[in-house]
């Protein structure tokens, strides 16, 4: 299988950083072929501007959206971004690894995904008609690959379950594992979460390899009939009565 | 009302760049002094790293929170941090304005967060016991003053319904609201939602002004009894066999 790693800490003498060699290592002893996008030290450029279409106008008014997809359509994009593309489109399975900064990932994994996932490839394909709402939520680009989130959390185990504090992992993990990767077509794989990391020793280091071989998360797939297209709300008899992040996945 | 605004989008000539004007006429003209972070403008450093402590010796081992903790004690601090400090230090509300990319802010603005939020300044406040887990949650450094976001979103309200396919638009902002504003104190006023960005025309734009003066969201404390300390957890009388985001609100 070819696994990406796409992997964001400043620091390689961290957790992060061990953890990312450990990963690295198992899944090569088990056969796989792993490339590792490791963004700091690749100096990525976290912010989307209009300098990403290496064709634009000067002084022209930039799109975010139209722009991406124009760039995408003629060549232009910048080489930074074509080239991390190649890697998703080479990839069986994708990780992000990344330390839990402020509940989400750090800004230059987010940076990487706003680039990477121009308007074209990532969003903003295929149809949109009375019973198909663009290849998105189950379709797209990534359909067919898996991808799984492997984490770093300061706080307890407790801080984020389902009465802690901060609010379910899994809920603040959604916007990430189904508005991110779920998006764009990919299987999403459960979370390889580790808390406490100022405690953390090599027994905390579970097997990864063996995660890639789990069941993916049931995320509802958007054109299969779940939904009424164009509000895209759950149909009435599925979850009844129910509402939130959970609604979205059939656990049937 | 001191206001700070934090904006962050990539063309002026953008529906953002039009909100942002309007915000700060409306706001000026009803006697608010008004600051602006244009992250974009201000060609903002993303990226939380080693160099945002001046004084750090190079080869060392970078530790983000202790490292940013030493630079904030120290009067060390890369000077655009410790400027954007003191803009927060003299707001009374601070507002966040952005287009809503995968399903947060874009990658500058959360870099803007995990650089300003310095460790002793917006996290690692106060002190730990039995009955207290730092001044978080409903105390810490920004207490006293309101925080408010201002988002565009390309879908359709519904598809950010309570069972919209994106999920409820509260539970996508949680992790903002609650983990980043009212982490270090803010009292959270509701958000203001531009639903359909490509079909807006300036009837959409409602009034900020007006905004600022509403309730905050009645987030719980954590300190002031709610949750079981050390574990964190909500308890058991509160919300009754209840989970998830939704739990954190006491609309009592």
């Amino acid at each position: 299988m070819n696994v990406l790693l796409v992997y964001a800490h400043p620091e390689p003498r961290s957790l992060n950083g061990s953890l990312k060699d450990f990963a690295i290592e198992r899944l090569e002893r088990a056969g796989h072929a792993v490339q590792v996008s490791d963004l700091y030290a690749m100096k990525w450029k976290p912010a989307l501007d209009a300098d990403d279409d290496t064709a634009r106008q000067p002084g022209a008014r930039f799109d975010p959206s139209l722009d991406s997809r124009k760039a995408l359509e003629n060549g232009t994009q910048s080489a930074d971004i074509a080239h991390e593309q190649d890697k998703l489109r080479w990839a069986d399975a994708v990780i992000l690894q990344f330390p839990l900064w402020w509940f989400s990932m750090p800004a230059i994994l987010k940076g990487w995904m706003e680039r990477v996932y121009a308007c074209g490839f990532a969003y903003g394909v295929g149809e949109h008609s009375d019973t198909h709402w663009g290849d998105r939520y189950g379709e797209g680009t990534l359909a067919g690959k898996r991808a799984m989130l492997m984490v770093t959390a300061g706080g307890w185990a407790s801080h984020y379950g389902p009465r802690g504090i901060n609010g379910p992992i899994d809920d603040i993990l959604f916007p990430i594992q189904h508005g991110i990767l779920y998006y764009p077509g990919f299987d999403v794989l459960p979370p390889h979460v580790i808390y406490r990391t100022s405690r953390i020793d090599e027994a905390g280091f579970s097997n990864v390899r063996d995660a890639l071989g789990t069941a993916p998360v049931p995320f509802r797939r958007q054109n299969a009939g779940d939904y009424i297209i164009p509000e895209l709300t759950l149909r009435r008899d599925l979850a009844p009565g129910q509402s939130g992040f959970g609604v979205h996945v059939s656990w049937g």
